[in-house]
């Protein structure tokens, strides 16, 4: 076995044994045997031509096993994840990791930072004085062990081998594969130990997926080769045509998850929430139905039981819990900047990549590798698809410390608002249910 | 621009700028500025995405002029070239340079060597005791000013981009792109300043093309390429499903140059050669049409013309001219081995790639890149494709100086044919003939 013999074969679109597959995975990551130039070579002739569902499981499996495979089996119950392709606006996770602990699941999260024009779960978390996402995974099981719940960034222990394919796909053009993606996903979701995941994949202007075909591809994918093995999994296509919720940033998407908590999020944000939470319920065994599930979420929320555990979760991981009756103690920026509608009508369409990307530059996600974030900075999208918007009334508001960069943000966001004369439905949020039997359209 | 978008747009299959050609090829090469994992990840892109007519002539135009461009518009007269994509047995160069330049036309021949299980131009002339194939450039124009021939390697000054993207291709499975393959034989020929230019793409069993729509295709390029720069060019598409006439290996393919300069060489090759030497006096200029070309070229032969061009040649290289008449001269292996048929019948094929490795293994070629040539061995083919064969009669002749190695030869070489019963027919020679005009089958 070589790699020139493997290479040749993808690219002439056969099908590569899991030998092989564990042949160029071992020896282009831990034994570095194989070069970049044969591995990006590999890599592209795998975009062009595709993996099958076989070997998309055997890349799975192998770079999964390049490191730690935690086993949370001594732990009581099913434990369920959740894992979301990335968007704008959406902290979902931090308010799903609480709520649904708060109702006896255990959730092992290992979450990821903002890439792109998309926020990352772990910078919103750390935008919290004191909270920690590097723990150790000692403590990372501790914490499960003890609340139900703890949220993490990937260490140099889980899945080393996808960390050094995917910086070579993306300086190669490489990313934007359906099977790598899969792959990298659930190397690391099957490495964290959960027995049941929840995928929300995001689809629209500001998800990295932006044709329907593709995301049900992916969710497909991502189901079936969870399945192989043996883990449960169903997943959600949700829109991502506008921010979720209304805040985009850091400490500011902190506070409307806490508002969520509180049972005073925004609509979207809790129509999204609720159905995948409701998934984690039913797959970890704690509710019997989508009405079950949802009452025991609502009643979590309005008991104060999923807040008490968000500040138990943020106490564990070193931070401030206070944060929750006191959102002075986040970082904010200095200064408001608000954004008139110039005209009479109904909001059409809102250009979230380029809402993501004035985010990015404005300083709530990082323009180079080594960019520091500055939590307090963000937006308010007041403004949603289907609002009706007077002349002069607030579209959205921009928090910025640089009021240059702030002007300019001003001018991005104004410019990502598309106000037309007609009357537009507000967007529907849950657009497929996906799982192993099939796919269902979202009814809300 | 940049690296990374190039990549996407072909990977998209989308027409690269003359500008992004451009920045690959010199970032790549002569700036070293892209590194070999984005290379070879476009390369994959361009196999399997292809490169459009105006893609090839930016590759080739940027290739080339990674070097030296030789003007040989001193010299009076269309010079012209021949270039062969490789086979076994091939030594037509050897006749052909020595034969049309006795007929008064100038050819700037850069040839090879052995590749893969192919015989090289350069292995065979350097088995003439002190033939030296690395003249400088100045020395080349001197010699094709002074008796209108040449032959030899590529220098570090011709084409030196298209021979470090080979040299990544080579290993990354990227060398068999029609387009590719193209751009990097032009580069070169382009380089060393013929005016036109004639093809003898081989196909079949010992060919680097073994379909024929395949080995179409790469002779348009060539030409549509070669038109582009205002080079007359033709090609023909001749067979390889046996090897060229009855030698294969170093001395013994000069014998049988020479002997075909003589006007003795077996009646395959004579074909090949009068075909290719035609178009090459058309092109030149020197005759009018087929049956005036053929007959100076028969002329040239019967004369010893020919034979006394190949004898100046051979001095103004530096070699002994007295192999001409003593074919002692050349270096020759100790042992012979004959190998009898089995069995009585036609000889249906011969599997001329087999014949070739094996060659290789024998000494003929260099199984590995610091492999040393042994230029004595070599076979001798004695049966072809459709002669009739006694149980016990001579299929061929292996002369070998280790006989070890000698029986393995005999061995794949007697595995090689395949002897039937049912009367088979000869195998046609000139397969089609291309121009810009179209495309013609051949008549032999």
């Amino acid at each position: 076995m070589n790699m020139y013999e493997i290479i040749s074969k993808k690219r002439d679109k056969k099908k590569l044994t899991s030998e092989e597959i564990e042949y160029f995975v071992s020896g282009y990551t831990t034994k570095g045997t194989i070069p970049d130039y044969q591995m990006s070579a590999l890599l592209m002739a795998i975009f062009l031509n595709g993996l099958d569902a076989e070997e998309i499981f055997d890349l799975t499996l192998t770079m999964m096993r390049s490191g730690k495979v935690m086993d949370l089996s001594f732990i009581p119950g099913t434990k369920v994840d959740k894992h979301s392709t990335g968007g704008v606006g959406d902290k979902v996770s931090l308010i799903l990791a609480p709520l649904v602990a708060a109702c006896g699941v255990t959730v092992p999260m290992i979450s990821g930072r903002g890439l792109g024009h998309t926020g990352g779960t772990l910078d919103k978390l750390e935008s919290i004085p004191g909270f920690k996402t590097n723990l150790s995974l000692k403590k990372f099981i501790g914490n499960l062990s003890a609340i139900g719940v703890s949220v993490i960034g990937q260490t140099a222990e889980i899945a080393p081998a996808d960390k050094k394919i995917y910086a070579l796909r993306d300086v190669t053009g490489t990313v934007n594969s359906i099977p790598l993606i899969s792959a990298s996903i659930l190397s690391k979701k099957l490495a964290e130990g959960a027995d049941a995941l929840v995928f929300d994949v995001k689809l629209g202007n500001g998800a990295f997926m932006q044709k329907e075909d593709e995301a049900i591809l992916l969710a497909k994918n991502l189901i079936q080769t969870a399945k192989r093995f043996k883990k449960k999994a169903v997943a959600l296509i949700t829109d991502m045509n506008e921010p979720l919720g209304e805040a985009v940033g850091n400490s500011i998407e902190v506070i409307e998850a806490i508002q969520a908590l509180k049972g005073r999020g925004p609509e979207d944000l809790r129509k999204v929430t609720l159905a995948l939470g409701s998934y984690m319920l039913i797959l970890g065994r704690k509710a019997k139905n989508f009405k079950e599930a949802r009452e025991k979420l609502e009643e979590s929320i309005k008991s104060g039981k999923a807040l008490h555990k968000f500040k138990q979760m943020v106490k564990k991981q070193g931070g401030d819990p206070r944060v929750v009756d006191d959102y002075r103690l986040l970082p904010w920026a200095k200064h408001k900047i608000t954004i008139e509608s110039g005209q009479t009508g109904y909001v059409k369409s809102i250009n979230t990549l380029k809402i993501g990307l004035s985010a990015v530059k404005l300083g709530a996600g990082r323009e180079r590798l080594d960019s520091k974030i500055d939590p307090g900075v963000g937006f308010l999208i007041k403004k949603k698809v289907g609002d009706q918007v007077e002349k002069g009334e607030n579209l959205a508001v921009i928090f910025c410390n640089d009021l240059k960069k702030g002007e300019l943000a001003k001018q991005e966001v104004q410019e990502a608002y598309q106000i037309n004369k007609r009357r537009t439905n507000r967007l529907k949020k849950i657009l497929y249910l996906i799982d192993g039997k099939g796919i269902k359209k979202g009814d809300s």
